[in-house]
């Protein structure tokens, strides 16, 4: 299925904002931000992003595909986890910029720290902070309980968190 | 509330993924994205972006404030609208490199074009596109009432939305 064909090209802000026809915007280095929620509970999962190539090709098998940017290439995501993403629902925001995806997430995972959740911990904020602090905000773990050791099933991939 | 002091230096990827310490990443233009969940139903109501300042101004009010990149600057959001958005979770990710904000939204509506969700169209995939199409896609409207009209509610205000 090629971009070239299933993409329009993006004319005008009414066509975009109030058309019905798939016109996604990619950035100056050709991606666009993916947003993933878990179907059933609608916890945010993690936030990705697609290439052209990923889009297309999460729309064709209704398997998520993002781009990685540590490794520079397509990533089908669940291929070394097992940790499939299959579609449920998929939304595109009003200037078209950004894709949301609702999904079944297999083996009930979606982290490569081994949580459920990439946002596994939680940042204080209002009444929950000094006034005037004097040093780093400390975060709270929200999940507590790893679902599957990293180590065990990513043996020898590289950690793809840059500092 | 200064950034430099609630925000840590980024040392070791163990200290980002499993420590305590908010130490977020921010892009090449100082940015980190912002996904915005309605606290109640769970649904993404948009994805933005923050610099340092905006991320204090969050903590510091409860309050979202993201930047917006067509204006360049912070954007306390609500203030033209009313749409205020309250957050209720504030939470990061293992790499520290997006924010998951948890929010009651005032008025019901977050999206400029007037819709509840800046996600009011979904995409076809799989089974609901023919193996070999030969145009766009066509998007499905998945609200079909505005909640409000953006030219009364944004009188002169410039449409955000870039081709």
């Amino acid at each position: 299925m090629e971009s070239s064909t299933i993409f329009a090209a993006r004319k005008t802000i009414e066509q975009v904002e109030e058309g019905a026809e798939l016109a996604p915007k990619f950035d100056e280095k050709g991606l666009i931000p993916a947003v993933t929620t878990d179907y059933k509970t609608g916890e945010l999962l993690m936030h990705g992003y697609m290439n052209a190539a990923a889009l297309a090709k999460t729309i064709e098998t209704g398997q998520v595909h993002y781009f990685s940017r540590s490794r520079q290439a397509i990533w089908h995501k669940g291929a070394t986890s097992g940790f499939v993403q299959t579609v449920r629902v998929l939304l595109i925001d009003d200037d078209q910029d950004c894709v949301w995806l609702r999904v079944d997430a297999a083996g009930g995972a979606s982290c490569h720290v081994g949580y459920r959740s990439c946002f596994y911990r939680s940042v204080p904020f209002g009444d929950q902070v000094d006034t005037e602090p004097t040093s780093a905000l400390e975060l709270t773990f929200t999940e507590t309980e790893k679902v599957f050791d990293p180590e065990e099933i990513y043996p020898g991939v590289p950690n793809p968190t840059k500092l």
